[in-house]
């Protein structure tokens, strides 16, 4: 009888033979480890590639680039000092090519019209981004028909659980901003770990997060709908069209799911357009949602001549006399809407309307959008 | 008050001026448009890098690679004859570096321990590959408690219209190969665009779709659990650890979907690795399955001295005594395992047990396991 072992061997070698037509480099730099975290936080890198004349390394936690050094074995490596827990992006940038993806590293976002590797180093808030050994939830791309004959794709997060439960949830819902789609939130702002792990932790509620797709000019994440295989662009929508379509996602979203449906059960919060977004939300269905978080919001006024952006000062008020249980606004010093936001606030004081206030170092970067998600959660549903 | 306009310039200004913090890459190669497709299926690639020797093309269209031909504009370009319909995989060889992906093509799927680009070209099977503008299923990751205290994660699909609908579906558990998750059959597999397409044009009954993982060694694939961020790698369960599972996870489906639980309503089917396991399992569970798909099996007797690989004849006369309906299996004339395949053939017509033979061109691929896939499910439950 044949031996497991021997069929092993049969299929390697049948595969170490292949062109790209099959399983192809499999064994492709095997040997070489990138990128390498030690206990300390200390990352390596290693690219190799004999025959080039420099490669340096790009990422967010360099300032500008620094060159990598070519070793013996024709690997060009670096190793950067300890690294606070986060995740991570980085690119090697070859003399003559330009930028590249680590060969070696197969963890990937997309961040608009670009893939990007990544990595996160552990022991802080990057533990929070990963997946841990604690109950994970579940994530669904669904389409809903949020309008009569308008189906958007949205991704569904229900908490460790749900299925086996019959209980009612709270429901986050969570926009994406300018560029992004409704797999924003999942792939670079870690929703889905940072619910699990802060669930588990005791740290924030059960509860449902829906994210939806705020650029109307597309129905879906590029490739997912019959739009076909477009290259991402930078777009968004902010002419009124997301917004109004926002009551029919509820509705859906209620239909579907085993929700609480009310409003003291409902958040919405977004990052850059989708702050916008969620205050004009918020504010347009001012008895929907009792908790709104303006993460870097872009706060504008919106397009002209749109009866929704008009009588903001009325609106407002009218919102907040509403139950509003935590209307939390949160920017980094250095983001470029940080005046922005400054003069909204100065509005809402001048209307004396109560909100908290988050401020945080650094700029409209997803490190901070990870951060702000982790703090807004917890004191939801309380 | 604000323009709309001033604000997108702002934005779009502060992008511009933005390093690897922010939104990185947005406008880089702005302009080169790669994979290009025209209407009679020519694919232009083309890459930005003035400053190198020789830019080769590798890709599953090709029989081994061309050289691209740099123009004035420091664009290298290669455009292919017309292409028949099918998805393909690519990438560029730049002379020095070795390998690279195409900076403009954000499509990629994983092969194990690789990220591939990869384009369709429609007309034909790769319309069935490419989402169209038919009702979409859910998909979803769920973790499912498959034995008490054993948690792993699967993809299921769902057809468009069961949130809304109370009916039971027929299920397909779809097995991968060596190497691949749980993500294989839906990214490079292309399951959901099939079973959307396929049921849409009433070509395939409406059924549930459950994509396993085969690898006991995990419980995910890389990055979905606390195993964290592995490489992955060539990896596979053929000791009989998997095929005993599966009686928790049909149960665990059965218990969270709205399924018809009996064997008329049950299909099992696996590529390779997933092929053995679909024979095993449909074998161990003879009242389990009236459907079994072989596709490229890796038919092999597995581990010595398990249980549940001893005793085949009898246990396949057992099997067959059992009401099978389809027991298909598919394999291409240029496949490594073809003649265990002839073999196992062999077998069951000297045990006098009924079976359909598919024989395709092609080897151990994914193309074919697309078009397999294709054929099958449109054969069960009818």
């Amino acid at each position: 009888m044949r031996m497991i072992s021997m069929f092993l061997a049969i299929f390697m070698l049948f595969f170490a033979s292949q062109n790209i037509s099959a399983q192809q480099n499999l064994w492709q730099g095997e040997g070489v480890c990138s990128p390498e975290i030690d206990a300390e936080g200390r990352v390596t890198f290693r690219f190799y590639a004999p025959d080039v004349e420099a490669v340096a390394l790009e990422g967010d936690f360099l300032s500008g680039s620094v060159s990598m050094t070519l070793g013996t074995d024709g690997v060009w490596s670096y190793t950067t000092e300890p690294l606070p827990s986060e995740m991570y992006y980085y690119s090697f940038n070859v003399k003559g090519v330009g930028k590249i993806h680590d060969p070696q590293n197969v963890y990937m976002v997309r961040d608009v019209s670009s893939q990007m590797n990544y990595f996160i180093v552990g022991g802080g808030c990057g533990d929070l981004y990963q997946a841990q050994a604690v109950p994970h939830g579940t994530v669904s791309r669904v389409w809903a028909e949020i309008q009569s004959g308008v189906s958007r794709r949205m991704v569904v997060y229900t908490p460790a659980g749900y299925e086996s439960s019959k209980k009612k949830y709270p429901v986050l819902y969570l926009l994406h901003g300018m560029g992004g789609d409704e797999e924003a939130w999942l792939a670079t702002g870690r929703a889905a770990e940072i619910m699990d792990n802060l669930i588990a932790a005791g740290k924030a509620k059960e509860m449902i997060v829906v994210m939806t797709n705020g650029c109307t000019r597309h129905v879906a994440a590029p490739g997912y709908s019959e739009e076909g295989m477009w290259r991402p662009y930078m777009s968004g929508s902010m002419d009124g069209s997301f917004e109004t379509m926002f009551e029919g996602v509820v509705e859906w979203v209620d239909a579907h799911y085993r929700t609480k449906s009310k409003a003291d059960s409902r958040a919405i919060a977004g990052l850059s357009m989708g702050g916008f977004h969620s205050m004009q939300i918020s504010k347009l269905y001012p008895t929907m949602f009792d908790y709104v978080g303006l993460f870097s919001a872009a706060i504008f006024r919106g397009k002209e001549g749109v009866a929704i952006y008009e009588d903001l000062e009325p609106k407002l008020k009218q919102q907040f006399s509403e139950d509003v249980e935590l209307y939390w606004i949160a920017i980094g010093k250095d983001d470029f809407l940080y005046d922005e936001n400054v003069k909204y606030r100065e509005l809402l004081d001048k209307l004396e309307l109560n909100y908290v206030y988050h401020e945080s170092k650094g700029g409209h970067i997803w490190r901070n959008w990870r951060c702000y998600l982790t703090e807004f959660v917890q004191m939801l549903f309380k």
